[in-house]
């Protein structure tokens, strides 16, 4: 090894290994709080073709949390429909079009599903971290030794890990050179209290922790590439899934004039690995034309190909001792043809972001970070079992499921979209038959299982068999808010300012900033009784703001407190309402965007919130967002000590 | 004078005197074609506080045009509802709210109305031009001299005008420093073809060439300020017109938390000025209070504050000899109370720079820039006489009108979102008796004057007593669409791009870069005879396309022909269409972004557009449409030798 010329010991809070994808969310997170946040990867540029290009409705949801979504949908290729393509009876060796798909109900989510190539979407989160200015990617640079302290792992002001990291010479992780040949080598060795790896698929931080990928390969290879295609094909601009009796396709129009598609190849023998260099553009275009019979493909642009051994992997575990993390390929990979790979990934990061920021500003205990495997890795062997379904689906020719691709579809998209995806009940998700949810409420003796709403024309709920069944119930199992799910996100539906008169979703107010949300369903306000319990809760929940408000927020709470009425805009008068429901400043006078109503008002834009969202308009309930917006609590307002009970579990008091 | 120590000759095909919001507009335009464009000020920066904020329909469909109304939506204000507020008959020294007015029909434009600060208008326009990268401002640069060639104006190859440009000092023109004091002083001779005046109130330009502005000044004030309010009133986050016994104000929120309020300040006697120095912040604060009882009014924060007299003004002329143009504020001003300025000044630059471009472009005949003045000066003129109308209004006190503000307002609501300005008949403008829109549809003898669709529900139209009342006429003149009038911008439906399913607005295809547009409404493409109908049109057009591609353009034509037919996605397959309907490149393909359909299809979001345009659904019509998206041509498909009769007229053929 060349001597080091430059031993520098560093210190950092948060060191993320890798900043595709999972990692750049990570980093989005990371720019919410007041924490030093270091992000390295080897490579010395963001993807720049091919590889990812599924983006999913949860994930623009994720991203229209951060002020982003406009931009995908702008850029992308939006996912309406997917054709699906059969052989024709008459004639065998054509295919016709058997059938067009919806990708997703409507009410799925208020983001379709779009295509956008992983270069993009990177640019879009480098953007992102600039415009915030906390944390920038460092590139050309590896980690090379990594060690863990473990008696340090359960002190709170530790930096437990120590890794080594070496400066690239440009592209040098691309050229094959053996680490110790770079004579200029430079290196520096950084302490960190929290390390996340994601570190992609051959993950070097998952080696470290000796954490194997469980699963298997199989023999069945697809080829894939991104051209301008030259065709008659009808509908080469759709999403299709051709069937025919000479192999599949999948295609995915992507933005500006590429095509992807992803051809099914021959399978390997038994040991026999394929020869991937044999499989270019034109090897590929040779095996789609027989199967796209009688239309012709050509194409002269091909910015990118690869080949995919189908096989599905999980770790068995995606943490070490709460202080170093594994998310996105490092701990699950599967089949690229459902388009979920990024999207999980991102998904990982989005959950754990928030938790490490709130343990490093000291808003939360530790121990809520035992709540990252426990939540995502269900997801990561869901989402395996059902790759294993699909990609059996796409290499095995026309079958019962191709001809009705709508209903075989509709049966995933719950899960595809990531809209239905559940926590708990856990220390952040109370439990609703013996958590804090009592069910004391005026509606407790309700039909808990009685309307559901828009969700109940829906499609049904992709069911798993084992225990992680409750992860897609589309029944809510509170009385009080029937169609909000304790665990999921919150849905997003229309309310009106009631300062502004400004028709908005509830999604515009619920930014990834690092607040918990009291959202007060304040039902009636014209009724005296129920201004009493508002005027109550009020009360206490300006005590809780003010013991979770901490100096390193300008002793801005942890908390968000957000009240939406159920009476029109001219029955309320905002400043009637206990302060707590709309803050006082010196300077800057009232804060007039924390009230809202479901209101049809003048704008004739909004109402009906109450109902979609399953809650009685003359009392109203209480929802606990954690600050990922999945719903952590639902109970009566009347249960006016439940906020305080509830946040001792999760944050940590000023006074402490 | 000091010694001009560098003397330069430049040529420039375009020179923009001004970069405010006419200027820069004009600049957006430029930046479309491939000319020479330079835009200078004579400030060393954009504006930063105050000055104008209203931002209305028309306004936002025009920045939709260059992409750039999300941005625009995203800061600003939304100013859905007018509060009126009048003296509350049992204590006539208290106000109250008398009526919540929506500030205009929900059918009026797909944007609302909005406030955000003119600076901010600015610098989206100025980050627009930075990303295309073209035109960018110099600043410190004023005009001293001009003189234009008169011999010269009818050559479409001469520089008529010469003005010397000098550099000032950093912030030299705010210092009143007497032009020659400064000792560095840099000159430069600049030779333009085109010169345009964005030059504001006090237009340098206008007055080198001695034209007056024609009106008068009244002895009433208005105290103007931004503050960020500290007050108990009510509706202090929403825009207000309040009347009480002392005086009015009027409030219009603003981004972040600021609001401006416009507070009347007394009557001068006939020939003094009012001593604008001593109206402060305070002061204005002062004359407020007593018209706000019983709510208190008080703040910390005031950005911006200026006293404005009201006043009409306007140009007789807005050019001379087709060579020099004036815009905006240079021509015609008026009361700031309605926010109209700022959008009226940017409507007549987005009326003028497609012209001049063209013309500069090779695309067009010098003969279409007459259009300019004859289209705009009746828009400035019926501007001037709806602002004596309003400002009565404003400083008479409680009155019928304030008393049933949305009746008043419903009034004149057209006319200030701008959606209802109307141009010609001329030679950019067909008329719809003896212009080339011929009769002979299907529908040529059917009810003109009958169904009116959304706007017969709608708010009657302002009607002016002049010439002009045409301007605003919300039946068309022409039975073929029934709801498209011939002059006004293009109402914007929902359609569905036949190739990639996606539901869009018709606006989203029509984007300010300098084509013209066909628009082919295509009809019932199942019927052989429809299709035969635009099998031969097509034919024709494609012979008018070619007529029109200019190497300038990389031999793209100047006419765009997009296709939107009105039966299901699945009844019509795009490639058995004429291929003028979807252009083929050998590198790139079928254009696929040329067909569209009235189909709900499967995204259920769409549908109904044929019969909101009033377009029969077998039929079908050709709409022309110019790069302004203001209709030139209503016709029916079968006259399919009328492009080629119009487009003579505005069109340079490429063998010419």
């Amino acid at each position: 090894m060349s001597t080091t010329y430059d031993d520098m010991d560093s210190y950092v809070d948060l060191l993320i290994v890798g900043a595709g994808p999972a990692g750049l969310m990570l980093a989005a997170w990371a720019s919410q709080y007041d924490i030093h946040t270091r992000i390295i990867d080897e490579k010395s540029a963001r993807v720049q073709t091919g590889q990812a290009d599924g983006l999913h409705s949860r994930s623009l949801e994720i991203f229209d949390s951060f002020g982003l979504a406009e931009t995908f949908l702008k850029g992308a290729f939006h996912v309406n429909e997917i054709c699906s393509w059969n052989p024709d009876p008459k004639n065998p060796r054509h295919v016709i079009r058997t059938q067009r798909a919806r990708t997703q109900p409507s009410n799925l989510s208020r983001y379709p599903q779009v295509s956008l190539n992983q270069g993009l979407t990177e640019q879009i989160l480098l953007d992102y971290l600039a415009s915030k200015g906390k944390v920038s990617v460092e590139r050309n640079l590896t980690p090379e030794t990594f060690h863990i302290d473990e008696r340090l792992c359960d002190d709170d002001s530790a930096y437990p890990s120590v890794l080594t990291l070496r400066r690239l010479a440009d592209n040098e992780w691309a050229k094959n050179i053996r680490p110790d040949s770079y004579q200029g080598a430079e290196r520096e060795t950084v302490r960190a209290k929290y390390v996340v790896g994601c570190d992609g698929a051959h993950s070097w931080l998952r080696q470290q922790l000796r954490i194997p990928l469980i699963g298997e390969h199989t023999n069945k290879h697809f080829g894939v590439m991104d051209i301008v295609p030259l065709t008659d094909f009808p509908d080469i601009r759709e999403s299709c899934v051709i069937h025919s009796n000479c192999g599949s396709v999948m295609t995915i129009p992507r933005e500006g004039r590429f095509v992807r598609l992803y051809v099914q190849l021959g399978e390997t023998a038994e040991g026999e690995t394929s020869d991937r260099a044999a499989i270019t553009p034109k090897a590929i275009l040779d095996r789609a034309r027989p199967i796209l019979e009688p239309y012709s493909l050509d194409f002269r642009i091909c910015d990118w190909q690869s080949v995919y051994t189908i096989g599905q992997r999980v770790a068995p575990r995606f943490s070490h001792r709460d202080r170093i993390f594994l998310a996105g390929d490092a701990v699950h990979t599967h089949s690229p043809t459902m388009g979920q790979g990024m999207n999980v990934s991102m998904q990982d990061a989005y959950n754990l972001g928030w938790k490490i920021g709130s343990v490093l500003s000291g808003m939360s205990d530790r121990k809520i970070l035992s709540s990252y495997d426990e939540e995502r890795r269900p997801i990561a062997n869901e989402l395996i079992k059902l790759d294993t379904k699909m990609s059996n689906f796409y290499s095995e020719g026309p079958s019962e499921e191709s001809q009705d691709y709508q209903t075989f579809r509709d049966t995933f998209s719950w899960f595809l979209s990531g809209v239905s995806v559940s926590y708990g009940p856990n220390m952040l998700v109370t439990s609703a038959k013996k958590g804090l949810a009592s069910s004391n409420g005026h509606h407790a003796n309700g039909d808990r299982r009685g309307s559901h709403g828009e969700h109940a024309n829906g499609p049904k709920p992709y069911e798993t068999n084992g225990s992680n069944g409750h992860r897609c119930s589309p029944v809510s199992d509170v009385a009080l808010a029937r169609e909000i799910r304790l665990g999921q996100r919150m849905p997003s539906e229309k309310i009106v300012c009631q300062s502004e008169a400004n028709p908005m979703l509830l999604s515009d107010i619920l930014p990834s900033n690092g607040k918990w949300r009291a959202l007060v369903f304040a039902g009636d306000l014209t009724s005296a009784d129920q201004r009493q319990v508002v005027q109550n809760l009020g009360e206490a929940l300006e005590k809780v703001c003010h013991q979770y408000a901490h100096p390193r927020q300008g002793l801005h709470s942890t908390i968000e407190v957000i009240t939406i009425h159920s009476r029109s805009r001219d029955d309320v008068v905002m400043l009637d309402l206990h302060n707590v429901y709309h803050p006082w400043d010196d300077t800057l006078g009232w804060d007039y965007w924390k009230v809202y109503c479901d209101d049809a008002g003048t704008a004739g834009t909004c109402g009906e919130t109450y109902e979609k969202y399953g809650i009685d308009a003359e009392s109203g309930c209480l929802v606990i967002l954690r600050p990922d917006q999945h719903v952590s609590y639902i109970g009566a307002l009347s249960d006016e000590t439940a906020p305080a009970r509830f946040f001792a579990d999760v944050l940590v008091p000023r006074t402490r």
